[in-house]
């Protein structure tokens, strides 16, 4: 692969030379925010989902984009464009940026840093959708405004790490004997009577943008949701069980610790909407 | 001020060529932990606890220092003299480097991140050890391991921020109705009958190495000390309010919330036990 060109505070730089101070509060203090945008085609997914939220995260924060939300899509868009990505992601991150010292309350004179840098990945054609996905449940130890996409991140990182170890994909997390979400992506399961169930917004989990557009498509094909807590047990015994998130769309959970979830294959309500997704992802992107 | 010489990665370069990878795990996911050691008379204080508990957070995150403390020790030592440092810190990160991409995950082939750079500051002649300080409490929104000492620091950035914006000097946290902690210190108050009150140590709190040493000299001076929670109400209505940390050593409070501390003038068991430490921390030094 190419070197990647990408993204700093108005320069188009190798990504080899693509550097920040060590002053950075993003660096110091994970005082930054952060947003990833799925490719299709060439071209960015639900962008103005993305953009939305991160205007939440800056407005939960104090902090300021340097930039409009149109301009910053224009950079994205040059950065696909340098890179030739056809599928796959860009990632955004704004940090606080820094008055080249290290104290706790906000700098005065501090311009905010701006990064953004392309990752290259095959989504539409996945194996992990065709497989699905094993999972373990583990504490959620994260801080409690999970609803502002910080890049606190390392809580979520352990849980990951601990789910490669023990041999699962992923983690879904657990906070007073119910389900979050799972590390790094929204968590639902599947009823009998095939009733979607997930969490309901608060600042307990992330308001995921491709779970705003599932809601909505699930709406629209008269598919049945409740937002609601569930438990582990209720969803090692539930018909199905699926994850979202902006660059795996939808994936199918096959198992949930020691428990195979239905046949231990992708079921018909994950499949259906990740391909209706896909179905909406793709004509926003021809 | 001439430029700084920092430390990165086995380099000594000037402050402001010192960055890190945008790719750095300590900049995408806070993915680091760090101490600070205070230095009086242009020597280290106590870092031999800083490095016992550097090892400690490193082994909870199964982060690898790449050199041994010794090492470590001798790198601030340069720092030190590099840059004339009388009174103030040396600051230390370790980050769990980058592979140079971004996946949740722990990468297989990372070396791990060293940044150290000091900070000049005036320690033992505070102003604000002789007027106190005055804190208000805000709710603990931080993750549950704040015993691993990591930069994911934004929710005591905004704390501080927020006692800042509403002219206090500092917040004191407070989870189910009792306090654990300051933003970045210990918290202590003192009972009627002369007793220093501070919560136990667990996963809830730093544990301060400034408060080891406090919890020794107290035993040493046969003051009396009870480890057990207390609430805002009990600190507000205390005899005397303080905080201890490693370059504030200790700070007595003289206001919690809308509520005078005694008459509002540093109390004698803070300042005695910032004489008894500073006494212990300049005899070391000499």
């Amino acid at each position: 692969m190419l070197n990647r060109i990408v993204y700093i505070n108005g320069e188009y730089i190798n990504e080899h030379d693509a550097k920040v101070s060590i002053f950075d509060r993003g660096f110091l203090f994970a005082d930054a925010v952060y947003e990833v945008t799925a490719v299709i085609n060439g071209k960015l997914v639900d962008n103005e989902g993305h953009m939305a939220r991160l205007t939440r995260s800056c407005h939960e924060l104090q902090l300021t984009l340097p930039i409009k939300v149109e301009e910053i899509a224009r950079i994205q868009n040059e950065l696909i464009r340098l890179n030739q990505i056809t599928e796959g992601g860009v990632y955004l991150q704004l940090t606080r940026g820094s008055d080249g010292d290290r104290e706790f309350g906000f700098p005065e004179d501090a311009q905010p840093t701006l990064v953004m840098f392309t990752q290259s990945r095959s989504l539409l054609d996945s194996q992990k959708a065709k497989e699905g996905l094993k999972v373990m449940t583990i504490e959620d130890i994260r801080w409690h405004r999970r609803d502002i996409k910080t890049t606190q991140l390392l809580a979520s990182a352990l849980a990951k790490q601990a789910a490669h170890d023990q041999g699962f994909d992923d983690a879904w997390l657990t906070e007073n004997g119910y389900i979050t979400e799972g590390s790094s992506n929204n968590a639902y399961i599947v009823t009998a009577d095939d009733t979607v169930v997930t969490r309901p917004l608060s600042n307990d989990i992330l308001h995921g943008i491709t779970r705003a557009a599932l809601m909505k498509l699930a709406e629209e094909k008269q598919i049945k949701v409740e937002e609601r807590l569930f438990t582990p047990e209720e969803a090692m015994s539930a018909k199905e069980a699926f994850i979202s998130s902006a660059t795996t769309f939808v994936y199918p959970v096959v198992k949930i610790n020691d428990k195979v979830i239905s046949d231990g294959k992708p079921g018909p309500m994950a499949n259906r909407l990740r391909d209706i997704y896909i179905e909406l992802a793709v004509k926003q992107t021809s």
